[in-house]
């Protein structure tokens, strides 16, 4: 493994203990200024104001008992020069507010930029697929 | 823009003409050997030996009436080194066979690789959110 891919790596390790430990400061910090994010749930594309907003995030965060648990399996890393992209499923398992139990595999895919040493993201994109039968569901039951 | 960049907006250009053309054999040889895909239909993890597999696509591509278009909007490239990628919202409109007129708009992350001078594609994702409120429908209607 590079210097740089172990470097992006830990950056994602980061982002997964900041959604872990529901912080969204430490979330946002590991963002670039211009970073978009296509999520799982709409808008289609989150423009930087919104990415770099704690309100959303920390909504999102109230809505779960404990931690938030995202493991990625399979990332595969690529870097070159002061890029970098990174995807893989990844696992998220938890309990709501509500008593639901959550155990999702949906898809990620990371790019980031090193600025002056310091690998930050630029872009997300997480999803599921959806059934095209008609029925237009999106597939929140797919396992790997 | 570099030359760089200008490259790999040109092998997206080419991947935009090989669907509207429905040519399968001019997409799969836009990928490198180990392209994965995260597609909007199922699987959750299309591996490479079926992204370079045409008959899926020529499945799909039958699906159709005339061209299927799939315009770029605001795609951003970024590039260093031996790789790159891109992102931005794709406009799919077209007639399907059925007479349905499909006009959709979902969010595209593209991932490359410069292999001996050429670039080629080591993933695609592709998604539309869906609605959190319980129903968990795919958003097929959002608009940007």
């Amino acid at each position: 493994m590079t210097k740089a891919e172990d470097q992006v790596r830990r950056v994602l390790a980061d982002l997964t203990e900041a959604i872990r430990d529901k912080d969204a400061t430490a979330l946002i910090a590991l963002l670039a200024d211009d970073e978009v994010t296509f999520d799982l749930a709409p808008p289609l594309r989150m423009e930087p104001h919104r990415t770099h907003d704690p309100a959303p995030l920390e909504e999102w965060f109230g809505t779960w008992q404990g931690p938030i648990v995202s493991e990625p399996r399979d990332l595969e890393v690529a870097c070159g020069g002061n890029i970098a992209y990174a995807f893989g499923l990844q696992h998220m398992t938890g309990t709501k507010k509500t008593g639901e139990a959550v155990d999702l595999w949906f898809r990620a895919t990371a790019c980031l930029r090193n600025e002056d040493g310091r690998w930050c993201i630029t872009h997300m994109h997480n999803s599921v697929p959806f059934a095209m039968d008609g029925s237009d569901t999106a597939l929140l039951d797919l396992k790997p």
